[in-house]
């Protein structure tokens, strides 16, 4: 058997073929930089543009594909959205199950005396009650921001029920969809948010060096751009433009990985999300019941996929979890990530930390052989 | 004749071979994402990363590889050690020949009352007089931003006139090296630069997704972090680590763009810089008189290659330019670029404002024969 590949939270190491093909038609046929205007292969160069934004657009249910922005990772959305749209006095809502792309920014300001931040307890399974969410905002909240899946323990937030408590109170919503995109239907406008940042190179299946958010228009008019510079548009002017999107894009985009992208999100498109993730819980469910025949394992987090997305953390008793995963990797080439996965606040409330825990995170290119032979070597390590 | 691309100066079209062949490597054989420990394929990707920061440094001459920042592209580089070192009440010197890369960032800072700058007045020609650099200093002087060559009229600044002003008055010295690095030897040491900035799909030849800065480590001590996240380092701490790579490098890196970033700088290595700039300047010269020889075309800047890289403006009395680029295309096969090419003033500062300019730029893998068929093509439209 191949490598199994088991680190899907981290990055689909596997795409579908159309995103090789994608990459290779901009870099072999292209080449060029999007312009307004010009020559005809800068005008095809944007055109992969406008038609990559269409289809996000499309994907999460996004009026205007000038709502649509592209980045460099989620990391950077995250920051320019939380940088952005913060002034002095601000009170920010998030979770203790939050990614340090969240809880760093956040810290920064607070350090920096800008905003408060109340973090809600999630309970030791990272399951977030909704009503503390509600009960915490007061007269200067301006921002919520969720996870929509724990990376560490899969837990699945009350997405739906915070974006109304934060469009009741006039708050705005930013979910991190790192997580779920690409595997879970994410409604921008059903689930009332105002900035979903997403990633391009997990479950949509494009490059690295993809990634972006979408935003209601609403947010984008009181916010401040992070990143100014080139835009190719109103280019007499030495301010940043003040319209979608390109008041949130500067410089040279990543035409070859949106290229990429593009191709990922219509797989998705194609094949269907609800049988991407029938698939990957039946996997899923295959492993969780694999893993609590095996006495030694502790599984951290619901262990069930009603609560949770296929991404499945675990301790085993005393034993070493940095040793653990490179046994895993050395003796039966599977391939899993030991450690605090940048997300020391979901250890502390799951009770992981500062051990960290071992987590296997499945796509939707695993199958049920190489689950099946992941928890053999699970049994004959332990 | 195949298509004649003459936008260099926006992106380079064309790269080594080496670099798609480093682009497919990554894809096809590793795809994960880099890691500190775990299994042997995110290992590989770390090497890759290190790899390319060991690669650029020597290519730069910066002592440790710890301070290449690897960034979304150059607009991010700027716009991170811009607003990363800036504090209220300090004063900038930048010249009127800036990208809207520097003048957009600057620009807000001065808005929001934070910075004063200063834009030293260059001449006609885009040629900046480095007195009136010293001249401008006073005590509250942190920073001086400066390019190595004008993206409009291709003319070099005094770099080591002004790193040297910078060094002697302890104010730190920012270089955009956009339209110069690649072709022409920067040395960060040399030239007593504290960030230089570069982009990694122009001459260096690596993909779009690509670029970054070098950093001295006083710099990198006093600035605060734009963009904060995951790091895969001290996981357990919710705050930005403070040691470099990583108080600067959050999220997924763009891996794939790395790799290919890495292999075209090897390339430029193996053939080395002198030679390249030997035939773009060969090429240049044979395009220079070429113009002169066409009445109707006013060319702007230099003129010579003393004075610029291979990068030219033109007029060409009333026509309109975005007309002639379009011709150029259509009827030739000949891709150039009008208008502003985001800088404002630059135009301003060459008496193109704000009809702008038509811009030729050459790259390594232009030929006599499509330099002469460029030069054709305009004869007969004009």
């Amino acid at each position: 058997m191949d490598k199994i590949y088991l680190d899907n939270a981290a990055t689909s190491r596997d795409k579908a073929a159309v995103v090789k093909k994608a990459i290779l038609n901009y870099y072999d046929n292209i080449g060029c930089s999007p312009g307004r205007g010009g020559y005809e292969d800068s005008l095809k160069a944007g055109r992969i543009i406008i038609e990559a934004r269409n289809t996000i657009a499309d994907f999460f249910n996004v009026d205007n594909i000038k709502q649509i922005i592209f980045t460099h990772n989620i990391t950077y959305a995250l920051n320019i959205g939380i940088k952005g749209i913060l002034k002095k006095g601000d009170h920010v809502i998030t979770s203790t199950m939050e990614h340090n792309s969240v809880l760093r920014p956040l810290n920064r300001l607070e350090k920096n005396g800008i905003i408060d931040v109340d973090y809600i307890q999630c309970d030791q399974k990272g399951r977030l009650n909704p009503a503390k969410v509600k009960a915490a905002i007061n007269k200067k909240t301006k921002l919520i921001i969720l996870t929509y899946a724990s990376n560490v323990s899969g837990t699945i937030m009350p997405v739906q029920e915070v974006g109304e408590i934060a469009a009741k109170n006039n708050v705005y919503f930013m979910l991190d969809t790192a997580q779920a995109a690409g595997v879970y239907g994410i409604d921008f406008k059903k689930l009332k948010v105002d900035f979903l940042a997403f990633t391009g190179h997990k479950a949509l299946m494009g490059p690295t060096g993809t990634g972006g958010f979408a935003i209601s228009k609403k947010m984008a008019a009181e916010m401040e751009p992070l990143i100014e510079g080139g835009t190719g548009s109103k280019s007499d002017q030495e301010t940043q433009p003040n319209f979608l999107p390109d008041k949130f894009e500067s410089g040279t985009m990543n035409t070859m990985g949106i290229s990429g992208l593009k191709a990922g999100v219509e797989f998705i498109q194609k094949i269907g999300i609800e049988k991407i993730r029938e698939h990957e819980h039946k996997l899923g469910k295959l492993f969780l019941e694999g893993l609590k025949k095996i006495p030694e394992i502790k599984i951290i987090g619901p262990a069930n996929l009603k609560e949770q997305v296929p991404t499945f953390s675990i301790t085993a008793g005393d034993r070493d979890l940095g040793q653990l995963s490179f046994e895993l990797d050395e003796k039966y080439n599977v391939m899993t990530r030991s450690g605090l996965h940048c997300a020391p606040f979901a250890h502390k409330t799951l009770g992981t930390f500062p051990a960290g825990s071992l987590r296997f995170s499945i796509g939707y290119f695993n199958t049920i052989e190489e689950i099946e032979f992941a928890l053999n070597a699970l049994k004959n390590i332990l």
